[in-house]
């Protein structure tokens, strides 16, 4: 049986990482919290899921390095830095690094990415997301990689073509742009809505997170899926096969 | 047989408000645009339609007072001061101004208001709009009219509550607030939402103008209704008897 | 403190509302399921809650009676004859029955009664629900709660309006009708839409159930509103004043 | 100029036909309606377009096949045996047939096979419509067109699969079924929804036409495009490079 490792153990992801282990037929290595040793848990286990915080990720990934073991890395908000850092440690590790966990986040932007690249530049593409109340950061990391995917079909990174917050005198919407919006409220564990809209018709790829454990359902299998896998750089949808 | 007159009558609306005028039985008495004379078609005419523009109505404010013609009011984007002027002139002739003719976008106002009177500050408030491509301003008029329902269904005025265009660290969400967002793309007539999310459940009220004539259509009726009414400001509340 | 007893006390809406209990600052005053003595708890609690089976009822309103103790009723598919037990029963004892205790579901239920008022027959009106794959009837009891609101705003009972199941060659719409579809698939806690179809514009109202709880806990707002009212046939609506 | 003859050019698709021809750069070949002689059209034509009615196809296949003109049929409501003529005609002359000619239900077609395919058989899929209150059969043809799309994807005819009008004591859901729902009301010009119901979470891919012209300037795009093709059975897909 393969042995997960928990950085981030005794976050509400951690914990519920932990419970899904069990589910999928796996042990839990151990966890790591700020202020224990990476790498003594990158040691002992076979593979490695982070959903710590950003400020973590570089001692883990030397740990992951160190050991030699395979990382999954769920943790949002990473810098460019980070970006390159973790491209530099996939040359000696299998790394998995990922906005969002679920089959369905990760089928969604693959379907995304293919609408935007037949559709082309006369349909304009808006992203909008609901969460609950208590988010502190908008848009969500989710809303960032479905607009990503959107930009890719496009052929152009989603920096050059994101319009935020729409407000005020606008003026006419510029082609080819992506806007993205989001809203707040209530318990909303995660919608999301990709628009494409033409003349005279629309298309909305949606997708709506019922229940939070599709997340750490997704990130055991994502580990199990990774174990093997020789060093690399990897995404969800490898795992899924898209 | 009822004689309408029209402000603005060059313009999209302007022209599928003559076309209602016949479907619904009354007679057009005429049009006016810039350059031409308010007054002559206020003599004329047994009520006025506005939909011109914000820096127009003051001049057909005037004309509607002394000619003694009742005056629905479509225009969008009015000052503070013009409020106060619709409200002066309504001391002597009847004046309904509207940011929605539209018989749906009325009810679901009331509904709106009802909704967030009894739900209470615990259910969070967020309203979304999309409108196509061309549209030079958000939120809409639309949008405003149903955030400004829930504010009164709160007992505050929307400026007081709302929060535009959400992004970056924004921090949780606070307290009885009301978010605003709005969507841009292809041909879209006009589709507003607004969501009430509590814990564990949601409420969304939703509005698709599917066709423009509904906005005429429910002009000349308003403009029907306002005909023989005595001097005061109404709303399209008062036309559907909501 | 109330002392709340809970009739079908082991099933999944028994469980949960034992759970909720506690934190509205109840205690449970103890359970009865199929074999036990109905009467024995009715004595001892200050209200009961009945979330077992319809054949259980008739059993369960007797020992209310006896007891005196107001019953709130949750159970569904209840025949004709069990409706006229209740206004018997009513006579002595108060008694709240309901199809759905969400707060969300009530407020909806009443917007939609006014919105059929108001709009009147040239708007079609289609009730649209989804619940998990593991739902055996259909269509949902609120889904039949709120075609009946919507009938009710109209003037007549559901009965005589309904049409279920569209298929085939089945002509235009009748005039006045009220739709009823039903969806199922994944775990899906419930999602209903009413939705009033005009000419060039739609006005949709929405309910979504993100946690189970909510029913849970509105069921033990129900039963401390309930445990001081005089004898009565009482509504979800009575308890949150709409 | 590529010269179009219509078959059913005085009903609403035909002459919207007619307009969208000007539009694009070709020319109106002529019109053809019941009673006119199909193949005197057929030899005038570059390529002819069919939006007459089922009864009427087999006159044109011939007529098509007789002067070697390329034909797209957007006729609804074919039997099995006109599908098998079809395919015959195809052997000498281009034709292409399907059940909606506007891109983006096109595009959702190909969406919805994917998702399919990728998610498996424990993602339960239903298809909803609503169309206005004139249509008099149910589902629509495009519904199920989605519907054939989504049991493609998973290997099996939608006939074996599909699941109408569900209503009564149906017992949980089947497993790998498709759900059809069809909803009626007002004026819309025709909704689609697929949704993709997992555990815990949800995709739904939608399709809105706001405007009927999508389907009269999709007919033109097909007819202009099959008109050099050689002989073969095309689809919409092939037109738009999907």
């Amino acid at each position: 049986m393969t042995a997960i490792g928990i950085y981030g153990s005794a976050g509400r992801m951690g914990r519920a990482i932990a419970g899904a282990i069990v589910d999928q037929g796996a042990v839990l290595a151990g966890g790591c919290e700020a202020g224990g040793d990476p790498l003594a848990l990158a040691r002992i286990a076979d593979v490695l899921v982070d959903f710590s915080t950003a400020s973590a990720l570089d001692a883990h990934l030397v740990a992951a390095r160190t050991a030699g073991t395979p990382l999954v890395i769920g943790t949002t908000g990473l810098s460019a830095a980070q970006h390159a850092a973790i491209d530099e440690v996939a040359r000696d590790v299998a790394i998995l690094q990922t906005g969002n966990t679920s089959l369905g986040v990760t089928l969604l932007g693959m379907l995304v990415r293919e609408a935007a690249a037949k559709l082309g530049a006369d349909w304009d593409i808006e992203v909008v997301e609901m969460h609950h109340r208590h988010k502190v950061d908008a848009p969500s990391g989710t809303a960032l990689l479905l607009g990503e995917a959107a930009a890719a079909g496009r052929g152009a990174p989603l920096s050059e073509l994101r319009v935020d917050g729409r407000g005020g005198l606008t003026g006419a919407r510029s082609d080819g742009t992506i806007g993205l919006a989001s809203l707040r409220g209530g318990s909303v564990i995660g919608d999301h809505s990709v628009i494409f809209a033409g003349e005279g018709e629309r298309i909305e790829l949606n997708h709506r997170a019922d229940d939070r454990s599709i997340f750490a359902r997704g990130a055991v299998k994502a580990a199990l899926w990774l174990a093997d896998r020789p060093a690399g750089r990897y995404r969800m949808g490898d795992v899924l096969g898209l």
